[in-house]
């Protein structure tokens, strides 16, 4: 295999959009997003047309998650093409206005990239979420900014599980980029993780300008954690918890949890442990937003993907 | 002066309650409530009656603050007197209720002791809430409460300032005790925070056993942080901030704070500094419900106040 037959082509990134408030009460998006609104150099590179947005402002003014229903659950084909009559929840007719300003989804008149900036309660760290193994114009840019931030890490959540995909608002572009940081409360800017939101953008968006300008990026491989399953929290016949995150795994995302170790606490003090087969490597534990979507954490598996060389087409 | 002339008689406690929910997200008080309710066997103590209640149903059941207001700031006299016609805000209408199930405040059918259930999300650890300096009961039972915690540790904040002091829930009661546990994002709960407020109410319900009993407490001192000022963070003419709580002081609640220190940090990264005259111990630094209030952190002064020694009239 010549490093010439591996070599992708891809189209060049010329628009960009960052998404801020998806959801409303996470602040460091919503934050940076009003910032570069009102002055944008520190995301203008050469020959890039990058656009900061406010995805959910109803629920940026409440600074609550969502209105009616989450908007990052909310780009379904079944959604985008109701009929606008009125009678749909807020975030419907707000993902069909979304869709028709940065899509049409699937279409070639799509955005190129679309970063949205999401907070977690987790201790994630810094988390770009990815939703195709197979997008090497984006494993490129992750091992890009892996490399600039080095020795500080930022680790890659992959979810491409059938099940358990979702139907997010930078679904409608090419090029779909989460980035998740936390810990940090909902309703709460801390300039520890606003600062490391804005430094991966940085990279991020130094990426697309070089590769605009031509340069070929060689093969490499990037580390992932794959989706693959949910775990709820015990609840009683009324859907009520029954036990907390143990001790022992709380705040230990992307750490291995292994069969017979701690996972729950009940109120009564037990230990519920770990059944599974196989070490699993949870992440999103505790976060506040997933209580109502019957989630304590998500369970994923570590792989390495390798990404093809990419130039520009 | 002898011993005799300063114990001080205090009727007994006889009716106790605990109010969780009083902000509908903050959930260990939310968690332990509900589980008081199922079996209170935990809460029992001989000669006393102790009621778990939540406060707030329609906030617990949305998972937010409060409904229509903030219910801890809603028993004022106006309020508490106002015809109940139907148009009030659900946290009026519920503080008069509230207020004639457990009071009428400052009555002498009034509880004798209200615990209210608080979480925050700055890195305040243990913190038991004081309305007034002159309490004795209740100085001697923090005095009571910190000893059986050590060498673990739980501060006292007093609030007896004319303009800042808030209308809270548990004001009704003759002995008001709000108990404010973190850092616990708010819609999470945390197995560390929620064991530190139930091992806090344990020992406040041991006080109040042996304190009906007969048992003499003799006088005591107890360190306090004394409220003496909001600091808001710096915004623009919109209202929005134009700053984050600086790295150095996130976090680094009860610590000193002194003239020429590290305050906030704008998002071009500009140091603002603590202008003030002598060393303040800024405490609730961050507290997402406290955007709303224009508050970045509230100001304090360290004293040591005296307990006289109290036994039961
Ligand atoms: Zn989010
Ligand atoms: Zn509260």
């Amino acid at each position: 295999m010549s490093s010439f037959s591996s070599c992708q082509s891809v189209r060049e990134a010329r628009r960009v959009a960052i998404f801020g408030g998806t959801h409303g009460n996470e602040l460091s998006g919503v934050t940076l997003v009003h910032l570069w609104m009102k002055n944008g150099t520190e995301i203008q590179r050469r020959g890039v047309e990058t656009r900061p947005f406010i995805t959910n402002p109803r629920a940026v003014e409440k600074c609550s998650r969502y209105v009616d229903t989450d908007l990052n659950r909310a780009f379904t084909p079944e959604n985008l093409s109701a009929p606008a009559d009125g009678q749909l929840p807020y975030e419907v007719l707000r993902a069909q206005e979304i869709n028709r300003m940065f899509g049409p989804k699937g279409s070639p008149d799509a955005y190129d990239v679309i970063f949205d900036l999401h907070n977690t309660t987790s201790n994630m760290g810094c988390t770009l979420i990815l939703e195709s193994s197979k997008d090497h114009f984006n494993l490129q840019m992750i091992n890009y900014i892996q490399k600039a931030l080095a020795p500080a890490s930022c680790l890659v959540l992959l979810n491409e599980h059938p099940l358990l995909k979702y139907s997010t608002a930078r679904s409608v572009a090419k090029h779909p980029v989460g980035l998740e940081v936390g810990p940090q409360p909902q309703g709460v800017l801390r300039s520890n993780i606003f600062e490391s939101m804005r430094e991966i953008l940085k990279h991020a968006l130094d990426f697309i300008e070089l590769f605009n300008e031509g340069v070929e990026f060689p093969p490499c491989s990037v580390p992932v954690f794959r989706v693959s399953e949910r775990v709820d929290y015990p609840r009683d016949a009324n859907g009520n918890i029954m036990a907390m995150v143990h001790p022992n795994l709380q705040d230990c995302d992307w750490e291995p949890l292994n069969p017979g170790d701690p996972m729950f606490q009940t109120f009564d003090g037990k230990t519920i442990r770990y059944q599974g087969s196989g070490t699993i490597y949870p992440t999103f534990i505790n976060e506040a937003a997933y209580y109502e979507k019957q989630q304590a954490f998500v369970a994923t598996r570590r792989e390495t993907l390798s990404a093809n060389a990419v130039r520009k087409a």
